[in-house]
């Protein structure tokens, strides 16, 4: 085991000045932790104390190689490029100046406050509710009149130029999608699930909320989707929920001119976090006007952290959001909204009368779970490979990036023409009530290839929207019938193409491929498994959808919800709650949910919300490292200039010494953002004496305030003359006086777990026996990351102590 | 501000010997902060160091009166009955025992706990479900046959005999569930929930998930309904749930018979609790046949330690559920289970095809929840008041709850048997299909006292069970109607009479008496809104249940979904969330959750999410008090069992001093419990030598397992020789080397959160200099309730900082 490091520096024996070449030289032992860290090291040198690796995740603009073993990427691959992160601080930052600030509150500003955080609630879902609505309202109208046009091209039999315009309308629409990604705003590629997940865990990729991030995901989406590519707008919209809210939340953008300086209660990562985690849920309870399933899914994916107050206020959101799409469709209803509006509220309804089972029917049910448990950890595998292939393609630069976008196109649009064309011909069913073959964009039955009075089975799912697709196959037999060929090409094709086409830069859902995928494969198994079951095959449909869905992202109850939102038959919900059971534990045997795997490939540092077992066998203080910076509770300007311009940290430990106090004594953590404040605003003085209140009120609370991603005031912003270097600062107002401090001995797992459950961005670890400086070390998220840990610890057996 | 206790007590003074009297004679400054405590302070008292008041709760057997002004109750009043409460421990116990334990697990022990992790989740469900199945089959048969025989009496005319019957038979199952609950299990009566929010929060009050509790409930819920009383089987079903779960994870019961050693796993009160919020979802599961609701409640409202493994194991549970009530309901519906079986799994079924509405109806629906919001919170002070007297009057022994339960009875009867009278007859139906008048158990038209081809609509909503009344006002207004004033009459009666009922010793749920107050009021103000609203009347007894459940209990989500998967219908889903979000705004502003009333009346010490606004101007040494009490890490026994028995302190800090560490140091925390079983063990030794690895063979990690609520060794079970009195025993080995620390200038508000989030029963607290004791005192529980801090500063304005 490693000795602790840092224990044997002493306190107080005064600055030696290091110039920056010497201090890049490294200091010997110390360093070894942060050497494979391509990022830190010639960075890290401040002559007299020595910081054990506090936050780095905002110090560089360096790029990482994805393939990195011995620590945390500080810049993350976020939709194939790459992006500066930054921890998250979600503490209640317990300062003099906060403190004045929050009692200094009137009743007025309470219900200002209150009022706003409301209001944000309201707004969120007005906002997540009507992108969804001009959503649906666009990808309807334009997939829709795609497909019209095709189908007439058809139907007087011109088949190269129903393709050509088919393929034609699809490529186009796709390399806008991919432009508008490639050039304005690359964050918006991909799901944006993963990357909300981390927000709300606790790290902030830059551009991830910016509002050309927002604009490109409403458009790319829109266009993605109608380009009929194998992707949906439930993760964009999750996305875009979070990007409204982060709008609000950040006092709008300066870059666009939409700033309300009244939202200075907001400029702190606590309230934007909740604003996210409202936006998130918006933004599912938009896509499928599951505004409970929203909540959910919310709390059981998004959210890293949770308390009664958010699940009331989420709802409350996602109430906002369900009345819009109620009228929204309710004002659609009468035709007023083009193609859009025939579907009524429930997206996939389904009116399964009967719902009795036997024996035979839970077995049944039970080898559908099994198998789409292991084809649902085979997607995430493929999906894990294909995503880091094409993130090395991506990176090449734009016209890659586009390429790679038509080529999945044009591979798309051939399979969804071509392949229906190995299908047979059914004749239509003697209904008359039913058109058939039917000609317009939501057609059930497509005649395709066929003579007049047949239809194509297959054509009837690729030559449609997802949606329609997904109401297809769950369609009762009576209604509608399925060939066992038809469903296997289908269920295959959906499959590959699903797994081919996230990673390229559009915005991609990976709901409604699962879905879709889902759908065909139980639909496929309940034709198989005709002869011992009785249940009907929109039925298996609709179960395989749900063990899909459950074998890749693994959440439970919030499918659980979506899906009883979606189909509002509530009495399969026994057994959909069973079959997400067995896949969801068939496939956890294989690899993690998707979103999580994303969030691996991106390089993105998610806290898992266990330890992991090896971190038992460890304490807090085996897992410091670099040297620890420590300010005096009153500074020189000059040290403290050097602190910043030398290091990426974050967080400095202040620390008081006699006279101020009896023996050295741990005051606080002192935030690089509030110093740079400090410092820009000279509040110096002389001698080292404490700042008086009359020099204090030059600042207040508001300037303090967190900044919006990525902004703020840097290090080079400062204009410090050459006399104030020797001036004094006091650090003592901007203290925070309750940082989060552990025992050095404290086991790692269970500081891991207060780190993350509290949300923390530094850790103060104190030292357990007298005579020794008041603090040893200060802990980061990175310390905790397991690469981290067994980059230090080798030896120790990461998978004995399950 | 008091100047924090216990900073200049020395370490090392050696122990001065004090007989009881001279520690009773308490100590001076140290005590006047516990001196209204009434418990404590004569066995406070020991020598050498000074407890800054650690956990008290399991100290003393000597009752307190309700009204307590300045301290928290150590004895709880559950049931109108006193109990002892104590502390659960949540933090994972980190010493030297448990970490060998944990480390020599084989594969074979892992996957044993696991199977058991999961067949516990599958036993809990199959209990629950079987339970649930039970309940409704005894209920509906005993009221059934009940109604029966009143209604065939009073159709051949025989007024008189037909109420000496009901009434007759209500009092008899009066009795009988309230002589079960005076006699058995006092813990049983009441609806249960409070006391199970309590164990999940922290606070154990030992009966009240024993097996006797369980069987009283099941058996006294059943009389209890069966009687006729305005009360639920819900609340009853949840602590049922709960205490099936209870009883697997102690290991079963020694009292009954009913252990299983092979259960060491779960000794602890991590495990437990993960059961018992199983436990509390699959009650509601089974209660509403509501699986996804089930989940919700325990997220929402029961549990107060939540993580997404959990979530995933209760959903199983209910799932089991779901399949049971499932399969039940199918065996059932064949007619085998006499009266039960003919509802289908849907209790509520609602069929409001039409689902659109305007702006005045939405005006409506806000009126509504407005009014209810009222309503629900006068409820919660009624129920308050009612069940406060109500204690009064059970305190005084069996006889008077046995006649205050007969009281009610009479009075139920007589309001149920009376009061149609009132109403006017209404012509039955032309429509064929219905009979009218009915005869059955569940009828729908009750002739009562109306001529033949006339029907009383009030006798239909009173001589029904509780159930049906619900399904009545449910219905649409084609299939029926009720006069404004038979509604007035009905949702009046049973406003009050569910307020005057809460509080006798039956086990009684809430959920039910809102419901049927709810939809009566409801369906009147439907009625009453005739002339500006179209929506149904149905709809509006079910938007009434809901907003009386939401300006009550308070919760939102899983009421919402509760009602979903109750009445099956969706598309209402936007004007439910809508009224919910009305009612609890509009009753927030009045109480408190109703739940939380009764907790606070309990006396229960719950630690709320929040921490109170006053908190964030204090810290942590300011709340210290009492005298703090430490070992060393080699003590002698004589010193222990002095402390063990001077003291009801549960945990000890304990110091390391040289020569074992080069200076004091905070080797750790143990417990009362595992210093007596190393007392048991007699593992002691002649000199101050760490302890060697022979002698710790003879104990193992099973032997210092949480015994069941209540049990486990006492200081009085031990038989220490006098010449073993000066021997040493090693702490060591038991020592929680990991214990939560926090530095005395922290703000309390934040301690507090900390401590509720990770469900600690002990925190240290540790000076922030050098050169002082390296621990300066514990806080537990009692330290952070409102009681104690606002009792140690009264001047401090509670309400300035919302």
């Amino acid at each position: 085991m490693l000795e602790p490091v840092g224990t044997d520096i002493k306190i107080g024996e005064g600055a030696k000045k290091m110039d920056k070449e010497e201090a890049s030289r490294g200091h010997g032992d110390y360093v070894h932790d942060i050497e494979n860290d391509g990022v830190e090291d010639e960075s890290a040198g401040i002559g007299r104390y020595w910081s054990e690796l506090s936050d780095k995740t905002n110090a560089s603009t360096k790029p990482l190689l994805v393939k990195r073993t011995n620590t945390t990427s500080q810049i993350a691959i976020v939709g194939s490029n790459l992006f500066p992160i930054e921890s998250l601080d979600y503490e209640i930052f317990d300062n003099q100046i906060f403190k004045q600030d929050w009692r200094s509150r009137t009743k007025v500003q309470i219900l200002q406050y209150l009022t706003l955080k409301w209001g944000f609630a309201f707004l969120i879902g007005l906002g997540s509710g009507l992108v969804g609505f001009f959503n649906s309202f666009a990808v309807e109208n334009i997939a829709g009149f795609k497909l019209i046009l095709t189908i007439s091209l058809m139907s007087e039999s011109r088949y190269v130029e129903a393709f050509v315009a088919y393929a034609g309308v699809n490529i186009c629409l796709a390399a806008a999608a991919a432009a508008l990604c490639a050039f304005i705003a690359p964050a918006a590629a991909g799901s944006g699930i993963p990357e909300v997940k981390a927000y709300l865990n606790g790290v902030d990729a830059h551009t991830i909320l910016a509002p050309s991030t927002l604009c490109v995901k409403i458009f790319g989406s829109i266009l993605g989707v109608s380009a009929g590519f194998v992707v949906g707008k439930e993760g964009p919209m999750v996305h875009t929920g979070a990007c409204i809210a982060s709008l609000l939340g950040q006092g709008g953008s300066r870059k666009y001119g939409l700033t309300w300086n009244w939202l200075r209660y907001f400029k702190n990562d606590r309230d934007r976090r909740d604003m996210i985690t409202c936006g998130a849920a918006a933004g599912v309870a938009a896509a499928f006007r599951a505004p409970v399933g929203g909540v959910l899914f919310a709390l059981e994916e998004a959210a890293s952290w949770w308390r009664s107050a958010l699940l009331w206020r989420t709802f409350f959101t996602t109430a906002v959001v369900a009345i819009v799409s109620r009228v929204a469709i309710g004002f659609c209803s009468t035709g007023k909204c083009g193609l859009f509006g025939e579907g009524g509220l429930i997206m996939y309804e389904v009116s399964s009368a009967s719902a009795t089972y036997s024996a035979t029917d839970i077995l049944a049910v039970i080898i559908l779970g099994i198998i789409a448990g292991i084809l649902g950890s085979l997607y995430n595998y493929l999906v894990d490979k294909v995503v880091r292939t094409y993130s090395i393609i991506n990176e090449k630069g734009a016209a890659f990036k586009i390429s790679l976008v038509v080529i999945i196109a044009i591979l798309t649009s051939s399979c969804y023409y071509f392949l229906p064309w190995i299908a047979n011909c059914t004749p239509c069913p003697s209904d008359v009530t039913v058109s058939c073959p039917s000609l317009d964009n939501s057609g059930e039955y497509r005649r395709f290839q066929c003579p007049p009075g047949y239809y194509n089975d297959l054509a009837s799912l690729f030559l449609n929207t997802n949606d329609d697709a997904i109401r297809n196959l769950f369609s009762p037999k009576i209604t509608k019938e399925f060939h066992i060929s038809s469903l296997f090409i289908y269920f295959v094709t959906i499959f590959f193409l699903g797994i081919i086409t996230y990673g390229i830069a559009i915005p991609s859902g990976l709901f409604i491929p699962v879905i879709l995928a889902g759908a065909g494969y139980g639909r496929l198994i309940g034709r198989l498994f005709e002869p011992i079951t009785k249940l009907d095959r929109g039925l298996f449909a609709l179960l395989g959808a749900a063990s899909f869905l459950g074998g890749t992202m693994r959440m439970t109850v919030s499918i659980c919800v979506i899906l009883l939102e979606l189909t509002n038959d509530l009495l399969l919900l026994p057994l959909v709650m069973l079959v997400l059971l067995v896949s969801k534990t068939v496939a956890d045997n294989f690899n993690k949910g998707v979103y999580d795997q994303i969030l691996k490939i991106k390089g993105l540092p998610y806290m898992e919300a266990h330890a992991e077992p090896y971190m038992r066998t460890l304490v807090t203080r085996d897992v410091l490292s670099g040297p620890l910076i420590t300010f005096f509770g009153i500074e020189k300007v000059r040290d403290i200039l050097h602190a910043l311009t030398t290091t990426g940290h974050n967080g400095f430990p202040v620390i008081d010494e006699p006279p101020i106090s009896d023996s050295p004594e741990l005051c606080g953590l002192v935030l690089r953002s509030h110093l740079l404040v400090l410092l820009k605003e000279k509040i110096f003085s002389r001698d080292k004496n404490l700042v008086d209140q009359s020099t204090l009120q030059r600042i207040s609370a508001l300037d303090f305030g967190k900044a919006g991603s990525g902004k703020g005031i840097k290090v080079e912003d400062l204009d410090i003359e050459d006399e104030e270097m020797d001036l004094y600062v006091d650090l003592h107002p901007i203290t925070n006086a309750s940082p989060y401090t552990v025992i050095e001995t404290m086991s790692l797992a269970k500081a891991a777990i207060l780190f993350r459950q509290h949300g923390l961005r530094h850790m103060c670890v104190v030292p357990k026996s007298q005579g020794r400086p008041p603090i040893v070390g200060i802990l980061t998220r990175h310390d905790f990351m397991p690469e981290h840990v067994l980059g230090l610890y080798p030896n120790i057996d990461s998978h004995k102590w399950q």
